[in-house]
């Protein structure tokens, strides 16, 4: 019996000896590593946070003190220590969540795979316990240094002071990367603390930490001037990156050393009010491939091979963020005035490229895409065209910078919006189906989805040409299928790609195959469709309004949320233009999304051709037709 | 002939003696508490800012040198010396607009009016001059202290370091307040600096400045181990909020002091690389009844007399802020459990009743409404009913911490949204015209909007009772009008205000008087019309669907945009049920709203009882009713 297979739940831990957790410590890493092998998964992030989170469920009492982990997508070693195991059906329908999810456990508070919520989440809940007389329940945040680049942590930490007791403890997980090595001013100083020579010392171990440091439970209180100033401040106090903020600063400590962080984490538990404890992590720890692997450390990763870190699965064809890499190298070759902007993520958004031919013409800001977006509205300004790729679900977060930056000031930026539409397997936080709905309402924007790899490029030069405001792009995650090629283009560039009399389809990217499979369908029970991709889905082209005046039925379909979707607008269009033809909008439904496949997620929401094509046809002639639905199991 | 009266641009400005422009700094005071006495507008944030503003023009050459005020309330004198003296209608349709704008002058840049977003524009800004090969030209931006507590700046100063040559200057404009006293910890940091002997010898005069700190040009850069490093440091060097942050560090600067601020700013610009001046200064300065006022020193008036500073104008009824004010006490003090929560808005949204009845129950966030949202969301994670009360528009800012937070993890947050709708004088980035079009996608929503002050005191008990889901009361600026009985509610809380067979309105807040009065005229005309109000206007009422069976057409009418809005959701659901009666949704249009008053603003979009009665009339028999419509430049 390993000593794994005693842990059901944190209390678990609290006979172990200091050997027996180190033993553990090196079973949960196996277990990681064999695990998300066969699945997928965050693996890098979770083998960083193994001692660091048996330290802190030794410490805390879950649930009674809370914890809270920033974006979590670091929680696999938490949900191990809180009885969930059974990691086969990772990230998959009914399976274990890749984040914190409250369905599956009382020791789970934060769902939101969002940065810098968590400061934000933990002043909120340890002021209510104050405030409740629950005081002695103590909230934990582990939080990225990458996600301290957000404002949120900002706001937070200004808010975040000595002024009342309160149990708070605020982990910084100090792996010097977010997706990617941390950047900007407060990079270089975490940077400067990481490699300074007090901090070598402490790594060589517990003991010595605390023989320089003095005797555990008073020294490790830095103080300044008397008062308890210093946030990731040095042991020597002459910097301090947030003094006066008034949050107690106790680090840095070795997030490997399994004594050192319990002991710690135990004196800022004791302190009662706000504390800081800075731990220095190796992100893919103990994992040979993830800790050679110096572009993300296997930060998510596709099933492997244990052994060599070799993804299995060949490749599921090309995907729509290649696609984009290659382009915008393109037209950054042909137009100087292109620059690029990512809020952390270079590699994923497929930036990657371009900033390797041009470093000086992209510009990562941190997890920042409020700065991102209005700092672009000032690009635009003062003679550039910045393109801002993001992943959809992300720029939720600075809709107010698009309308009263970019919009209101008729900035020509470029916002490429890649995951967008329904996702899948990371949960509900991570869909990106809400950007047609919310980025239709800004005035003057124009919104592109192209439908396959010849439309993006076309699309994207198109965008990057526009200078007169805000532009989008958008497309899903995963591969981009075969092109398909339109009959015909409209004066106004919307292609038609079937040609029929009774149904309309109008589709958004690629939900134009979706559309034709159907099509095909109805045609078999004797009703004709014609099937157009507007491309630019916003403003309404005309010769959608025109065409629709021939059709006795719309269907717009698009893989966002059917309220307030494009759909919407369509139908407003046509009752301007006074055009009666009926329309029936098609989407995701109003609420949030499980975890599970694209294909599954689709097919729960009616997206598939066959259901769209007995809906049609019980809309046009008032009976179902009875095709053959696939199973909403079936993860295509 | 006066000093002023021979500024026809900044370059006058040039030739002028010290003791001319201390002279033309005490016109321009006299000349903005006259002016702006008669309209109303921002007086006191302009009267603190006369001589930073004289300092600027001198030492920079706008438009050549950008000048970027955040929030922009702050740009009277700005406009002033850039040619703009007409100040007869300030903030009235055609007249001198309230904030900075581009089609009134190219010395202006930046119109949006939300707070901390300068630094991001300049940020950008500067990159593009200097990639572009601009690199004569210096950006400045003005930005409050305020502002600092707002996470953009965070995201903004860490990305503008010290690593590339380009022109920016960053003023922080130090008056120790946004609306009212800032707070939090960087407030208190702030203040030390403010109130330390160092800085109250500085007061002195310039002379004793220079002469305490050395040769101007040289010592004022501050550096700490050789580099660069400080922002907003003391000048003993001992305390750094940002040190590390490779931002030149000048200051702190007595901003009254016309010759030490334009040595200081002069300095910063030859500096040639981003460089923050700290600029101290007194909003309201030289005018005794706003000095004296402690509240918010004259920040926002309306008609005053402008010896005593005395409102003129009889109050034209009680407002929906002073309702809500009321009503959020009475609700606290029966309810322990709420709280409430403003980010630096505390008198304006009507807070300030309730934090002075429970001082420890109200929490002023500053201007962070990220923050406010999600720690509302831990709030009620452990066992609070917070409501957070902000102006509509600044909702915008946490729409994804709404959607991610709050619904995500159905926590009971009331949101509590002032200024919704058309707002007017204001301009374009005031109005709160999104809230409706962006809301209603967040699942499990409950939007209510009360029609009058019964109704508001009543659904806001309504919605803190509320503890599964966010709830959000939405009311417009201004005067609240006569209670609007209902002849009957519905089991599901639908208000019929009017019955009739025809047409059914279902209106959002006090859209109801104007569909009643439309009503009246139809009524005239022979086609008569029901006026509900559903109150709670998410989810769709199941007996708003049932009248609608009832009538051949419902016209919706909300006081936000047309696209999107909760008119589409009520269409939606219509058809869901199979309910086949024409729906049209009025609202405003899909574009950006001039200032003008809201009177106005609602009659441009064709939302007034004629128009729409004139509207219907066509829908419903083919003709328009011969009405008489007011007239549009009727300021009512």
């Amino acid at each position: 019996m390993t000593i794994l297979d005693r842990i059901q739940g944190p209390r678990d831990l609290d006979a172990l000896s200091l050997d027996e957790r180190r033993a553990l410590a090196a079973e949960i890493r196996e277990f990681l590593i064999a695990e998300v092998a066969k699945t997928g998964g965050h693996l890098g992030p979770n083998l960083g946070v193994v001692e660091l989170t048996i330290a802190m469920h030794r410490v805390f009492q879950s649930p009674r003190d809370p914890m809270v982990f920033d974006t979590g997508h670091q929680s696999y070693v938490h949900k191990i220590l809180t009885g969930r195991r059974d990691f086969s059906e990772l990230r998959q329908r009914e399976g274990l969540a890749g984040y914190p999810q409250r369905s599956e456990s009382e020791h789970d508070i934060v769902e939101n795979s969002h940065a810098s919520t968590s400061l934000s989440w933990a002043d909120g809940i340890s002021r209510a316990f104050a405030q409740t007389g629950q005081r002695d329940r103590t909230v934990v945040a582990v939080v990225g240094d990458g996600a301290l680049t957000g404002g949120m942590t900002w706001e937070a930490l200004n808010n975040i002071t000595d002024d009342n007791a309160r149990g708070l403890v605020i982990v910084v997980n100090d792996n010097g990367r977010s997706y990617a090595p941390t950047i900007g001013g407060m990079a270089r100083f975490l940077n400067s603390v990481r490699t300074q020579d007090t901090y070598l010392d402490l790594q060589e171990g517990s003991e010595k930490l605390f023989s320089r440091l003095g005797k555990p439970g008073r020294s490790l209180y830095r103080g300044v001037r008397g008062g308890l100033h210093g946030f990731l401040s040095r042991a020597s106090n002459n910097d301090h990156l947030f003094s006066n903020l008034d949050i107690k600063y106790l680090g840095p400590i070795d997030g490997h050393d399994l004594e050192a962080v319990e002991q710690t984490l135990r004196q800022a538990r004791e302190y009662g009010r706000p504390a800081l404890v800075h731990v220095i992590t190796e992100k893919g720890r103990g994992y040979a491939p993830a800790e050679n692997d110096e572009a993300d450390q296997f930060h998510a990763i596709g099933q492997i091979d244990p052994g060599s870190g070799t993804p299995l699965s060949a490749s599921s064809g090309r995907s729509w963020t290649s696609v984009f890499r290659d382009r915008i190298v393109e037209l950054a070759d042909q137009r100087p005035e292109i620059v690029g902007i990512t809020a952390a993520m270079l590699a994923p958004t497929g930036l990657d490229r371009f900033a390797e031919r041009h470093p000086d013409r992209v510009f990562d800001v941190g997890i920042a895409e409020q700065h991102a977006v209005t700092s672009a509205a000032g690009l635009a300004f003062g003679g550039l065209h910045p393109v801002f790729a993001v992943y959809a679900t992300f720029m939720n977060r600075a809709v107010d910078q698009l309308i009263m930056d970019v919009a209101l000031h008729r900035a020509g930026v470029t916002f490429v919006l890649d995951r967008s539409g329904v996702t899948g397997p990371d949960g509900a936080s991570h869909n990106g189906v809400w950007d047609l709905a919310m980025l239709q309402i800004v005035p003057g924007i124009r919104i592109s989805a192209p439908r396959d790899e010849a439309t993006l490029n076309e699309l994207l030069g198109e965008a990057v040409a526009i200078n007169d405001g805000p532009t989008v792009v958008r497309y899903p995650k995963g591969a981009v299928g075969e092109d398909l090629p339109a009959l015909r283009r409209t004066e106004d560039g919307v292609d038609v790609l079937r040609e029929g009399s009774d149904v309309l389809f109008v589709t958004v990217g690629p939900m134009a195959q979706v559309a034709l499979d159907a099509a095909a369908i109805l045609e078999q029970h004797g009703i004709t469709a014609s099937v157009v991709d507007p491309r630019w889905v916003v403003p309404v082209a005309d010769s959608v309004i025109d065409l629709a005046r021939e059709h006795r039925l719309l269907i717009s379909i698009e893989d966002g949320i059917r309220v307030g979707g494009v759909g919407t607008r369509i139908r407003q269009a046509l009752r301007d233009a006074g055009v009666d033809t009926a329309v029936s909008e098609l989407g995701t439904p109003d609420e949030f999304l499980p975890h599970a496949s694209r294909s599954q997620l689709l097919a729960d929401a009616g997206l598939t051709a066959e259901q769209i094509a007995d809906d049609v046809a019980a809309q046009v002639r008032g009976t179902k037709i009875p095709v053959a639905r696939p199973s909403a199991d079936d993860p295509a």
